[in-house]
């Protein structure tokens, strides 16, 4: 992943061509076993065990989803990846392949197209799975489209099973992007560990398999905010979710930034969405798996229906992102 | 597919929202046996016999591949849905599934994506296949990405199989959509044929299977040009491959357009692309599946190595489409 790139430095993306780049990552992403025929074909072809094939698909926009002063290209492809992997660890599978579709501007530096695939592929090697396939062509914008295959070795663990009784739980970092993006929306650099949370998530991949091995009866990927991806797990699984706010340990940068910029660091928790935490209901009497923390409780659905609430309250900060509602 | 949209009309994307507007593609798309989980849920699950999964993605970018002047958004579904079908057929495969992601501006007609997205969902259904997920945001332009899921009844065919001796065969139109976008770029709209050739193509899709169960020794699908694409199996089997010219039997149309625009029709058959046609290498002695023509003949690589040649010559027109060096 570090040989040197096959073209002059400074070149564009119309310098080196589409097969030309297109070429340069074939030869240098890591194939699995499973890859039966890699990119360079018309397809990938892909041994797959009998079972279940689990796929998503993601598409970052430059601008909205990135900006390019804002990480570099490596960060921006682990992060346009790790979208996508943790969509099939919200499932409870294992992802083993990716296709990439590109659209870039003419001029945009080679260079920057290939970290952006190094990215990818190094996030995608995280979990042991492979680039395999993509397209590449120009556009006015840098446009990624992920698409990720995986697999399920027990049944998949749908938004809908949550059941009154049971308790709400979550695995790994909540709010440190969301925090991370309020620092660099108002033009500063830190605290880095939180910058770094926004450029680069670290999604726990094992959290997905391991809660649907310990009975997890619904599960998502908080991709648009706490509260907003809870909703989707209430309104799928038709009960009413209760977050406690003392169930939030807010660290240190967190608090420095609350601090920083005057806003209570609990809105990142509950309306942030980047870091990709998983967030499971299980069973009262469930052990939970190592990694997830217990946040809150399911129960019958009051008035006015499936809802959210936070100590027993309607909530009334961001929930988390309204696509087309926020202009950033 | 023909129920009323869930929106007022002129809505634009924005007023309904991606959730909206997703929504109202959920409910209407028809999901095959194999799909366990739909749209609507972190990833979709595919239940898949054992053995080969074919993967495939295309990047469609308004004002490069599409103009939403020249087409109307159905047929550039079903155009952005026969480029990946299209590549599964050139495996020999079957699609089964399809993920969609989109960029649009936030002032598109909503419906105007309902319709893209029906024309995606029509054109699967052609081989059976269903749109099993996708992701839908903003951009400053519209952009079409797809990935296509499909399996092997056999061992897929590669560009790479391609032996001396073999012959050259071809099924589908081949050269119709060149000419109908020779028309549309000069400002014509006739002959009517060419232009929906162009606008919605016909693609072979029971060529690759047929093909493959006849001993097919390499095949692709004709995207980037005849020749071109060509010369990608020529390259990738370490032969030499030759076209014959008198192979082709022009129809009225394309005869029409070649005088009306001064220009040899051959030009279109020998370098267009967006039919979708399968070429395929056979033994000689192989029997070849209805709808396949032959075109031409395999020979040992001479100087200057793999080529292909028309009537024993280098060509001297187009051979197809070289990405980033039109600005079309």
């Amino acid at each position: 992943m570090t040989s040197p790139p096959p073209f002059a430095p400074g070149s564009t993306l119309a310098d080196v061509g589409e097969f030309g780049l297109v070429g340069s990552f074939t030869t240098r992403f890591p194939q699995g076993d499973h890859v039966y025929v890699g990119p360079g074909d018309d397809a990938a072809v892909l041994r797959t065990p009998r079972g279940h094939v689990v796929v998503s698909t993601d598409v970052l926009v430059e601008g909205r989803h990135f900006r390019r002063e804002w990480a570099d290209a490596r960060s921006i492809g682990r992060k346009a990846a790790a979208a996508n992997l943790s969509d099939v660890n919200a499932m409870g599978g294992r992802a083993h392949s990716l296709t990439v579709g590109l659209a870039a501007p003419a001029d945009l530096p080679a260079q920057w197209l290939s970290d952006l695939a190094d990215g990818i592929a190094e996030e995608a090697g995280l979990v042991g799975a492979s680039i395999v396939g993509g397209d590449l062509t120009t556009g006015s914008e840098v446009v990624v489209a992920v698409t990720v295959l995986g697999t399920c070795d027990q049944a998949p663990v749908l938004r809908s099973g949550a059941r009154p009784g049971d308790v709400v739980a979550l695995a790994g970092r909540q709010g440190w992007a969301a925090a991370g993006l309020a620092v660099l929306t108002r033009g500063f650099r830190s605290p880095r560990a939180l910058v770094e949370a926004f450029q680069r998530p670290e999604p726990p991949y094992d959290a997905g398999a391991a809660a649907a091995v310990a009975g997890a009866t619904a599960m998502i990927d908080v991709s648009d905010g706490l509260l907003a991806d809870l909703a989707h797990v209430a309104e799928a699984s038709g009960v009413a979710l209760d977050v406690r706010r003392d169930a939030f340990a807010l660290a240190e940068p967190m608090r420095a930034v609350g601090a920083a910029l005057g806003v209570d660091p609990l809105r990142f928790v509950l309306g942030g969405g980047d870091d990709h935490a998983i967030a499971a209901t299980f069973a009262a009497d469930a052990t939970l798996p190592d990694g997830f923390t217990v946040i809150g409780t399911v129960a019958e659905p009051g008035e006015p229906g499936p809802v959210v609430t936070v100590d027993g309250a309607a909530y009334d900060g961001p929930r988390g992102w309204t696509h087309f509602a926020t202009s950033s």
